[in-house]
């Protein structure tokens, strides 16, 4: 079906601050685009087939900015150290299994299972440094109707026996096969370069990554200041650098506003990072989530707000142990009070309807016109069934998705569509 | 069915710092009493009827320290401000609401449908100053089968025109009154005297709830340095105390080891409030989540624990948004990570294991021998279907039941018994 309507309970940003509702609004799809959210429907779709969703909510679908795939085989259990002994104890561990493509199949159906039904439409993945593994990561995702950008991880250093590219070489040509055998191949399913991190990368692996990037126009993602350690490390390894984003920005990693890099975690962003990020239009992926069962910290989500940095929310799976993004929602404002209380009285606190701005429009815009249902935007689109979080006396559209958010486990999607394609959730 | 085994795969916890795991054991219950996990079922119970539950989990039922039974119409929105102003602005309103036994009958049928469905299976609920409704509420939870502590709050100041008792003979009388009336009516339920905190109590009603607490042998609970603007509060309105705990001792409402009184939140209790809290055997309700929903801060609980203090977890609706108390086990944790982080690098994280053990034995004590499966224990426990969770390779008993807390939205109750009697979920 191209085009048609959905009726029911409407809301999306209107702009970072404001939530626009529509009680029992038309929400209309043509040709996999929105074409605008109303309260009366215009004439000339009227003959567009209508489905009444009741009282349901229709909200827009959320955009997962930082994920690692061939974690959420390890996510949930044995978080009990921080960044850099957790990768080497059970993260790299864990990778190196997706050698066998047997494993990588079993692992990746129950991840993209899983995907299918949660509020995610649009995913930027970071897969393994194994060629068919990703590449298989990517098919699968391909066919789940799911839009995403995956990355085959660069790691040629600090990853150990089992987790490391062999040769600086090896790393490029790997990096350069990979690009090329899947060349054409998807719709809905891009790649990206993804050094892991700059302690995983050798100079001559991070500067041929920037190059291609330039040259082939391929976006980049990747970790920056996460953890103090992490941070020190990286000083030492770039003695060149004046900050952590620096030190991306001298391999040409930073990517440019118009093929922007996603930086995942920026906890501990000074303003010097904030301008670097800014000049090259680069994405925060803020996964507050992940940086408290790291023990990373808290990264200052309202400042870059204010600042005009882009940003989303990121699972970052399997630091993050959930791919629902509406936790996400609620672990980034709560991040954010503590930061006001613990680190920056002056600090602004994330507000319900900033955090659902970042995981809908907000990270949306890494892929366009992604995220909310303005005229032209990709008809992404939830309905959510939140008859088990109802009160007596009823509540306001906008109470009630806040509430949704805050006990996501008992909110059931009911239908969602990316691009106008609906998705099998079963 | 007063004998019967539960088979399955088995978990709970043999001390604070240990989960015991058996796979495929027994689960034995005799009059509704559990007579320990076997991993070969002893002879003598060989008559027993068997409940084979298949690779589901056993685990014992949880024990939610402390919430806000009326608040529960209104969790999970407007969280938006810090204690004071938020109970002046959202909390204090709802409640007055439960004047209209109409509106009660409906807002509690809401609550206990759902507790039935949670892994609560005893809680320690704060109702209203309004006895009509708090007896309701009552009735509505002997019903249910979950074994409850409850109290009609006094507050007889600074609660505002529509949510204050008139005078102090007024909430002396509506306290006697209401106990004399639910004297010998229930089972499962008891009251217990519930003074909301020293802002909201006189000195001579809190004198008075002290006197009863002592002469008639019921319990206490209250809410104990959550919030900076609270605790300066309570200097100016107690003056001759040292500490607030104090300011409760001096008025006899801190309890003795017998009848121990609650105390929720504990943020900021220093060294003199945890002696005077471990003289008494107070117990700590700690309750993570509402801490960061209400910008509270994060309370120490490994130095609580360390200390020897009694302590369970709270869901504490509506600063807490959900009665979900795997969700509670997980915020207790990364609370923990944030305070290593920010507050002090000497403490210690919380780890699974304690924080399992808080949920379950912890304050599972408080009700007596309640929530481990040792023999002599009250047959609470909670049968888990995991199904949703599962990874490629298997995990062990004890990582299945780590990653179902951190993803508990996907963990479905299949049953649950309190003292050997099982609860009708639906």
């Amino acid at each position: 079906m191209k085009n048609f309507i959905l009726k029911g309970d409407i809301a999306y940003s209107e702009n970072k601050d404001k939530i626009k509702t529509i009680e029992q609004g038309y929400l209309v799809c043509e040709d996999g685009i929105c074409k605008g959210a109303f309260e009366k429907l215009p004439k000339k779709y009227e003959e567009f087939p209508l489905i009444d969703c009741g009282e349901k909510l229709i909200i827009p679908g959320m955009t997962d900015l930082h994920t690692h795939a061939p974690q959420y085989a390890c996510r949930g259990f044995a978080m009990d150290l921080e960044l850099l002994e957790w990768l080497e104890a059970y993260a790299f561990p864990q990778e190196a299994r997706y050698a066998s493509l047997e494993y990588a199949d079993q692992a990746y159906d129950v991840l993209v299972k899983d995907l299918k039904k949660s509020f995610t439409t649009r995913a930027v993945f970071f897969g393994t440094l194994h060629k068919e593994a990703t590449t298989l990561l990517m098919d699968k995702l391909e066919d789940s109707g799911i839009v995403t950008y995956v990355g085959r991880v660069s790691m040629d250093r600090n990853g150990g026996m089992n987790l490391q590219e062999t040769s600086v070489e090896k790393s490029i040509a790997d990096t350069r096969d990979w690009l090329q055998s899947i060349e054409g191949r998807y719709n809905r399913t891009k790649p990206i370069l993804t050094p892991r991190f700059i302690p995983s990368c050798s100079d001559k692996v991070m500067a041929n990554l920037g190059e291609i990037a330039e040259s082939q126009n391929v976006r980049i993602q990747s970790h920056l200041s996460e953890n103090p350690s992490e941070i020190e490390w990286v000083k030492d390894l770039v003695p060149a650098s004046s900050c952590y984003a620096n030190a991306y920005e001298i391999f040409g990693c930073m990517g440019s506003p118009e093929a922007p890099a996603i930086m995942a975690h920026c906890v501990y962003s000074d303003q010097a990072e904030m301008e670097i990020m800014k000049k090259h239009g680069a994405y925060v992926a803020h996964c507050a989530d992940s940086n408290m069962n790291l023990s990373s910290g808290i990264a200052p989500a309202t400042k870059f707000l204010e600042y005009g940095l882009n940003m989303g929310l990121g699972s970052d799976i399997a630091g993050g142990t959930s791919l629902n993004m509406m936790d996400a929602i609620i672990a980034s404002i709560k991040a954010s009070k503590l930061y006001w209380r613990l680190i920056d009285s002056n600090s602004r606190i994330l507000t319900f309807e900033q955090a659902f701005f970042l995981a809908t429009a907000g990270g949306g815009s890494y892929f366009g016109k992604v995220g909310a249902f303005e005229d032209g935007f990709d008809f992404d689109a939830l309905v959510l069934d939140d008859s088990e979080t109802l009160s007596p006396g009823g509540l306001s559209i906008r109470d009630r998705l806040e509430r949704m958010c805050y006990d996501s486990g008992k909110c059931v999607v009911a239908k969602k569509f990316v691009v106008g394609q609906e998705i099998a959730l079963g």
